[in-house]
């Protein structure tokens, strides 16, 4: 078994395993000349030649533990009915249908999705991890229509319409365990959901919410054996509500101390917990700021610890630093 | 005395006192005329005439308990030799100098914002807070140069050169000591510092970083006996070194769920919490909202609590809305 399942499935370990966010992405310069050969940012996605040498790049160029299938969030919202197109200057642009007259999510409107998988699961002996944006990433998303640094309209319509905000959340979390299930299908050896914008809720909000993530963890649990990983920004205020789900593993931004996640955790898995931020600093730095965190886990586990950042790489970052990164970690002996 | 000092010392209260963060701004007919008669943003800030007349139309308007001085935090950037101006579009764009090369703050620089103090002091009876934006908060402003989602310029600072970071630290705490002495000298009955990005920061990076808020609460607390009050957002991750300082009182938002500052702040203030979304609600929402508040808060403590939201009021808010909401504080009584 891979190194990233042991750690993930709680058995010994020589070393910590490690993947990025984003490990796939912009910031490599194997990453931009294939982007080339796409003409926009959905084609790339949903370009089953290019997606799959997207997906395996990191291998290649880092040598990281796992693989991370190659899309976008936003993907699977087209079969339901949402327009998403991506502006190269505003990002994502989204325009959904009255909530009435969604279509029922139907995998074969995303087929290209599960052939990546399958096609890179036949090239590649590293665990390959699927993934799904959460339900409330993506109604934000959806509500606000583009990207957003509080995304208001979802918060809105949680106070002026509780009833419409669950039913949006619903027909969201039953696209979610269709699309991760045919991700499985296809050979996702474990799925993150993707909880980015988790952290512009109160912990009020989030407590209401849970519910909808352990309707996934259970529909997910219930036909498949493989580890469920759950990802949260604002894990530092929303950490105890969310660490009550089902979820196999929890990958956490920085804003929560790694030792009162390792306690609270004890017995399941955390991945994450480095500022990203730490990439722009000299070298020296970066090392020191990795085994620092690794010193932190491995005094309180030597298992169920996938390591990675709180957040994805950024375009900006520095391909020489990130592989820096990715062999401290590699190096750090347990 | 009036009711907000009373509830910040202490005092016994027949009602909570209230005021809102931005009270004075776009969402408030009165204020777009006012600006019409400036001619940019930064001007707007710096005619006493206006800012006077800005900083009272709370009252009349919306009846609150306290008024707080019309003006910008990076107002007092100026006199560091820091250029500031105001993009229609792109809101603040910001140019500061090397470090070495800034000038120590001088508050003649910015003389119009004492005077303010003092012809709003004359013109109403309500208390007056004065203010500044918190070192980390100018800082992350300087370094990025506008806005920004996550601040990256000032954390890749903090990795990758721990001394300079406390030295702007240190220069942006000495402006700010000296700044809202000038305020409480001229008049203002407390001061409230704004460390609105302070969610950005790791709850260690926040912890190295406290020493520059402490620098400035012990510098006004060994000149003056007017009530400090620390706003900071990410209060419900940051919370537990933040209320380790100094302050008398601390402006949360709505990370952090009441009952714990409640707990936490046993004989000291809080103010704040209410998630400023819930003013898009029907007018329902809002009041039973604000009642649930705030009967949480006087089960806990009939005194050394401020009703006020957890951010400021925002452009497209409405004024009736707003209006409901003080009169609904204003009805409950303990």
């Amino acid at each position: 078994m891979s190194l990233f399942l042991k750690a993930l499935r709680g058995e010994p370990l020589e070393r910590f395993p490690v993947w990025l966010m984003r490990q796939a992405g912009r910031y490599m310069p194997q990453y931009r000349e294939l982007r080339k050969r796409a003409k926009d940012f959905l084609d790339f996605c949903s370009n089953v030649e290019l997606a799959v040498e997207v997906t395996l790049l990191p291998e290649k160029v880092l040598g990281i533990d796992a693989l991370i299938l190659f899309s976008d969030i936003l993907v699977p919202l087209k079969p339901l009915g949402v327009e998403v197109k991506f502006s190269p200057f505003e990002g994502p642009l989204l325009k959904a249908p009255p909530l009435d007259e969604w279509k029922e999510f139907d995998p074969k409107g995303v087929g290209f999705v599960f052939e990546t998988v399958r096609r890179v699961k036949r090239r590649s002996n590293l665990p390959l991890i699927g993934f799904s944006g959460a339900p409330f990433t993506l109604g934000a998303y959806i509500l606000e229509g583009k990207t957003s640094k509080d995304f208001k309209e979802i918060r809105k319509l949680f106070y002026s319409d509780r009833k419409r905000f669950h039913l949006l959340m619903e027909k969201l979390s039953r696209m979610v365990v269709e699309y991760l299930s045919a991700q499985i299908e296809a050979g996702a050896d474990a799925v993150q959901l993707f909880d980015s914008w988790a952290y512009v809720m109160s912990p009020e909000m989030f407590k209401e919410y849970t519910p909808h993530l352990k309707f996934i963890a259970d529909g997910l649990k219930a036909r498949f054996d493989v580890p469920l990983i759950y990802f949260f920004r604002g894990s530092g205020f929303l950490y105890k509500e969310a660490f009550k789900l089902p979820f196999d593993a929890f990958s956490i931004d920085w804003s929560l101390p790694i030792e009162v996640a390792l306690k609270e955790l004890s017995g399941r898995a955390v991945q994450g917990n480095l500022d990203p931020t730490v990439l722009y600093a000299p070298d020296e730095v970066i090392k020191n700021e990795a085994i620092k965190l690794l010193q932190k886990v491995a005094k309180d586990r030597k298992t169920l610890y996938v390591f990675n950042l709180g957040h994805g790489l950024a375009p900006d970052m520095e391909l020489n630093k990130v592989k820096l990164l990715v062999d401290t970690v590699k190096n750090f002996s347990l």
